[in-house]
């Protein structure tokens, strides 16, 4: 069960390293690639944390659960539908997320389940896809909710959940991890809004994988947001979004005003 | 009237450098940084173009045409409307694009004009928004037609227009071009299927750096595709596409089938 984690250190820079406890073994290379330990050992509460990847694209999925599904009357795709978040939207825990100056509408949190690729996927089946899974993580998919219907002839997925700081990742990347037995616990100010089982899925991690590796060649690093379950709600400016999976962790970010006034 | 191009050469692989009629004088570093002539001249005939930027995301527009809009009976919008590409969807003049492995359904041309960011570029007003952009190229966003609709809940615009090769980009970016008198033809085995003037445009250049930049972080190197006008039609497997605008030049790329026969 290994734990990776990127920070920032304040005499060091940006680093990455695997979490035992408290504890962070630094190491040094490309964490999908030769990853070297360094020898030096860091405490936890000196570092802040940073997205544990920093992916080239993150590919988000809609209508991945069977209750989310059925709460909208929406019959399960047969294929694995997705926008795409750019980078550019990812931030780590802790990190706030800002409200863009140009958007006063309201904001959703999606907490869900993020799979890490490890290696370069083109074309791969089901069964072989567990090999290109690196990890798992926690995400917060970041929504501004009244652009999608905005326009009547365009659903404006990307532009909705592509604003910088709209991809919370983090707190880690676990290796090993039994989605089958997971919840996904999302809680605003500390109050629980979301509590869904990942047994749920439509497409399974594998499934999805191997679905979006004959849409698109996955990359090292890049994320696949699983989708969202019921209990989605908006975020006033100045609350706190956590999402939480055992085994994992959790992501907490807080919603920041455009003039930073809260 | 600056071109710039990025090729593979026999000896020496990967480079960019100044388009000079047929020669071509070497750069090193970064395209968008500290770029510095090595002295070295080439000849653009003993090179392979690839795309002349590598974009970390292309934001590519739809319904941004009068004539198009008109023609689908759809307002024009209020707020530039966009989906993502992929990095992974690029490919460089004279590649191939290769039908998906998954689908055999229509695969359609758009002719489009594109922008290449050469700073980094956040929230900024149309009346600055011209320092941010290095330059203009030539883009055929190919589309697999035919999922667009395929789920009736989820417009898949990042699927049909995400696949690996289905971003042409080419051949070289312009740094001096006035798209105001410019024309965008488009040839399907040489025969023309496009030719629509850029003037037609509902969001100018200036207007979409500004728009999009308000929606998130626009990287050095990054493309918007601006939107096709009327006349996409299908490619047959083994036709070649043409994108030709006056002052930058043509991209071409021929559609293979996924078992390579054609």
């Amino acid at each position: 069960m290994t734990s990776w984690i990127r920070f920032d250190a304040p005499d060091a820079g940006g680093g990455f390293g695997m979490l035992v406890n408290d504890r962070v073994l630094e190491y040094e290379g490309d964490l999908f690639g030769e990853a070297r330990a360094t020898g030096v050992e860091r405490h936890l509460g000196d570092l802040v944390l940073t997205s544990p990847c920093l992916p080239g694209k993150v590919v988000a999925l809609w209508n991945n659960f069977h209750a989310l599904a059925a709460k909208l009357d929406k019959a399960p795709p047969k294929h694995a539908l997705f926008l795409i978040k750019p980078s550019t939207s990812v931030i780590g825990p802790g990190q706030a997320v800002v409200r863009p100056a140009s958007y006063a509408g309201k904001i959703a949190y999606e907490g869900e389940l993020g799979i890490v690729i490890g290696r370069r996927c083109t074309n791969v089946e089901p069964e072989q896809a567990g090999a290109y899974i690196f990890g798992y993580t926690c995400i917060n998919d970041v929504t501004a909710v009244e652009l999608l219907g905005e326009d009547p002839n365009f659903a404006q997925w990307c532009r909705a959940k592509g604003f910088d700081t709209f991809c919370c990742i983090g707190p880690a990347v676990q290796t090993d991890f039994d989605w089958r037995s997971a919840r996904v616990v999302t809680r605003l100010d500390g109050v629980e809004r979301q509590n869904y089982p990942l047994a749920d899925m439509i497409f399974s991690p594998a499934e999805q994988v191997s679905m979006l590796s004959r849409d698109m060649t996955l990359m090292p690093g890049d994320v696949i947001a699983c989708g969202t379950s019921i209990g989605v709600g908006t975020i006033k400016d100045g609350a706190t979004v956590s999402v939480s999976i055992d085994g994992i962790g959790t992501v907490s970010n807080v919603l920041r005003s455009a003039d930073g006034e809260r």
